[in-house]
């Protein structure tokens, strides 16, 4: 191979850091056996029979174990791989090829996944080809049994970096945190599996690096710039040098940042607000505490609606937002109810085809016509609220009858909950999400009805701006800082501030450093943001005069474009932070 | 047949109003030849050569008897067919099978335009299978030629009843106003062809009338209740007695509103507001001048270029435009930019499939990326602006810069026309559509850089509620009165006034009597609606106190629901209107 080529690759900058190791690959190829028959078929099936179970004894054990380390969501993984160990079909579909076509356990095994696998490839369906993967996992696990090879378990004993294809949520879960210090994988975007872990577990990542694992062979070194999307492999002591100094700066920052970890959110003239993270599951909950929240703002609770076969049951739903609010203590954390619909589907759940699925039947509007579901959810929460500090929000309330009719059936299944003997707190909030036009423009109709307002600034810009977020022609038009999009968040903040009121965002621009300014000046509440972004968020208002920004953010909602509001912005802060 | 069975068929009203009279049955069969085969197929070839040319030549009459009758648009339909009747694919088929399998002349052609029409209708597409009715109506009038059966073009001695199947465009055209009380068809819904000619006819129309060409027989007796959408059969005296009286009960209440035709629009107490129609091509020109607009608050654009080949030359739009500011004298005509995109495709534009059409590409956003087709329609409004009170105005604006630089193209195509030598109106107003919820709230920052706002309510309400308009699901969405639609439309008057400009509105809650009286007191200057909605628009507006209804709409803006706004409404509404 030639060592200029292999000098630097490109990708994309997944999970912001520098690492310097030596790689590590995982390798993912896959076994295929020489097509061989067999005598006694009764005999072969016994022997596959055993592997099979042995496979399933090693799947206990790892379910086990990743609980303990890893939480209660990450173990499902392998309780699913448990139950298709188990699958009859898959079970009968061997036994078949075994008895009949007198093949060897071992080309039966591959003919029968790779059957499945090419067929639940072929539909157009994330959730179904997610499924293949868990089939070539199980099946590789079996096989490896079969032919009496260990199933390598990464037991690493020394640091390094990974170098990959592509990770599974199976490869993901069995990772040893303490000795990768970065990922490189081979495909995946930004929104990739791999990527979403490698954000959580907070390790460098670069992710749809073309020809990583051609180029990286295993315990090269390799450098991983996952601030600029680069790889450097077998580096010259020049380049070494240079990315070792950047990575002490990059992360002496991340020190300096972790001493504000569990101070107060203070503005320099004393001016105190909440910092609260954005969460989807109890995966996410370590990384709320080590960044110091205050809170949880979100709850994105459809995530628990997803990847299974039907509707999770109320103790299933208990079970979570117990844990959540337990680990959390007496700080709030902010539930919002399932907004699924638009670009968000259930497998399981047929919905009309829509023509603008963004302005269709989403979210409570979903919710108020499936009352079933929605009061499973709600019995969940108010169950879950004896365990800690619950506030309740609804998602796209667009007029009031709506929030009286979701309050309506809380109220209902509080005292039925009551009168059954549970115990349910006395205190839980109720809030809204405020990201129809319409709620913002008419927030004072809302504001005497809820506890209080956050903000869902993704969604508010699309329908203010008509402009879908995900459609790359017309994303100029997504602008937080529109003069539009402020004097909503003002009278939203003003209406709620009426009625002694509190109001709190929890939209991407929540812990966008150029919004931040004018969010506090407009009085602002509580910043509800993605966990690695409290620390310097909390670092940035420390430096900012709450009296200063009032002013500059009165001045700015009378402008006439967002160009002028960012200029204006830029030319009050005065230059970079110390951090 | 069954006299009581037949007595009253249902269908749905397209167009209101009573009429009383006799069936005229328009017969729509299609004679299919006896086969036959030919000796001489030199001489039958000739046979049909004659009998095509005798067919254009009848074309080319009727294209020049309808361009006089209807205007230029809808004599386009038979420069259509004039075209279809020279296809050279078309003949050559016919060639072929009289050549070649011998057929008879009349076999030939029956068995070429079933194959295209079979063809056409199998495609989905709406344009494709307009094109087989037309092929349908032109191969028929080439068949009669062929037989020597005369076409019958209606001329009818005695006015009646027209029941059909269905009205092609070729049998509207055609059709004397003079003599045709009503239509009744078997097919269609409010929004079919046949639907919107009898509406633009303003002549009764019940459609979708099951069973209609089965019970009903030529010169009976028939009742149009297009009122509530029946059709009553050979009715008894009485059923007649009451309709009869019905129907001038209508007819009365409609010419008291004709004596409103000339008169201004002013409230009680004499705060004068302008009634305006909107139109979508020349042809509704008639009804806007008969229902005494007092301009054309909306002329949507898009009607020009669609049922065609390729988009509309200069030249082309020049005359339309000029045609309609001559008609209208010196009342003002607001002729706004192309919108397209959305749920409006043209068949030779191919735009990218997006995933919400309505939060995408459409309307200026579309324009400002095809500057060449932008800059047509600019220079022919332009060229046009010599000719009357035109005012342009721009859709679907939803930030200042995409304002500045419509206006940008357009001032460089005046100067361009005016270095030509052409003459352009000093005069033209500039204004936009507020039809996206962040130009109404950011009213302030359009105000200085436009002449006039027109409030597009249709999708500032779909926007602003974050629901389809177009989707069942989310239809209780759709709150004209709701206090935040309300506060919208206050704010961009509000603004607008701030800098001397005037405010109008084109959306259907400008002709929405429930709307009008809070449209009135929240200062709306011009209203602009369906013509037919005018008359009955000013006679209410006559009956208003505008400083009673300035307080009473100041009251609805701070209202929590439409419930209580509608409610509102009506307890200041002293009863029903007296006409």
């Amino acid at each position: 191979m030639n060592r200029i080529m292999k000098h630097k690759l490109t990708g994309t900058a997944a999970s912001p850091g520098y690492a310097i190791g030596r790689a590590i690959r995982l390798e993912q190829e896959r076994y295929v056996p020489e097509p061989r028959t067999v005598d006694n078929a009764e005999q072969e099936w016994q022997r596959f029979r055993e592997a099979a179970e042995r496979a399933r004894t090693e799947l206990q054990h790892l379910r086990d174990r990743t609980e303990q380390r890893l939480g209660a969501e990450k173990a499902d993984i392998f309780a699913g791989h448990l139950l298709l160990a188990s699958d009859p079909d898959l079970l009968e579909g061997v036994r078949l090829k075994i008895a009949e076509e007198r093949q060897s356990a071992e080309t039966a095994l591959h003919e029968v996944a790779q059957m499945y696998m090419d067929m639940l490839k072929a539909m157009d369906d994330e959730l179904l080809q997610a499924r293949a993967t868990d089939i070539g996992d199980v099946s590789r696990r079996m096989m490896n049994q079969l032919r009496g090879v260990a199933n390598r378990e990464p037991e690493w004993t020394e640091t390094g970096i990974l170098v990959c294809e592509d990770l599974t949520p199976s490869d993901t879960a069995q990772l040893d945190l303490n000795v990768i210090q970065a990922f490189i994988t081979e495909i995946g975007s930004r929104t990739s599996h791999s990527a979403i872990m490698a954000r959580s577990m907070e390790i460098p990542a670069v992710v749809g690096v073309n020809g990583a694992t051609d180029r990286i062979d295993d315990g090269e070194w390799v450098i991983v710039d996952a601030v600029e999307g680069a790889v450097i492999v077998s580096p010259d002591d020049d380049t070494r040098a240079d990315y070792l100094a950047r990575k002490e700066a990059y992360d002496r920052r991340r020190q300096a940042l972790q001493r504000l970890r569990d101070q107060p959110t203070r503005s320099r003239d004393g001016r105190q607000v909440e910092l609260a993270a954005n969460i989807g599951g109890i995966s996410d909950l370590e990384k709320v505490l080590e960044n110091g929240a205050e809170g949880i703002g979100l709850f994105r609770t459809e995530f628990l609606y997803m990847d299974r076969a039907d509707f999770p049951s109320e103790d299933e739903q208990l079970q979570v937002y117990r844990h959540v609010l337990q680990k959390m203590g007496d700080k709030p954390v902010v539930i919002r109810t399932l907004d699924i619909g638009g670009d968000k589907e259930l497998s399981y759940m047929s919905l009309p085809k829509e023509s603008n699925p963004f302005l269709g039947l989403r979210a409570i509007r979903l919710c108020l016509g499936r009352e079933d579901l929605f009061r499973t959810q709600l019995r969940a929460l108010l169950r879950a609220s004896a365990h800690g500090n619950l506030k309740i929000m609804f998602p796209m309330i667009s007029v009031a009858e709506e929030l009286r009719q979701a309050k309506k059936l809380l109220y209902e299944e509080k005292q039925s909950l009551q009168s059954q003997g549970y115990s349910v707190s006395e205190s839980v909030e109720i809030g809204m999400m405020v990201e129809v036009p319409s709620a913002a423009v008419a927030a004072h109709a809302f504001a005497p009805e809820v506890d209080f307002f956050s903000i869902g600034t993704n969604d508010l810009i699309q329908y203010t701006m008509a402009a879908d977020r995900m459609n790359e022609a017309v994303s100029y038009l997504y602008q937080p800082c529109h003069p539009a999009i402020l004097r909503l968040v003002k009278w939203v903040i003003d209406a709620a501030a009426g009625q002694g009121k509190w109001v709190g965002m929890c939209g991407e621009m929540a812990g966008d450093e150029r919004a931040i300014p004018l969010l506090l000046g407009l009085g602002l509440h509580e910043f509800s943001m993605s966990a690695s972004s409290i620390l310097s968020a909390r670092a940035q208002i420390a430096e900012l005069d709450y009296a200063a920004w009032r002013e500059h953010a009165a001045e700015a909602l009378s402008m006439s474009d967002q160009d002028q509001v960012n200029q204006w912005v830029r030319r009050q802060t005065s230059g970079p932070s110390s951090l």
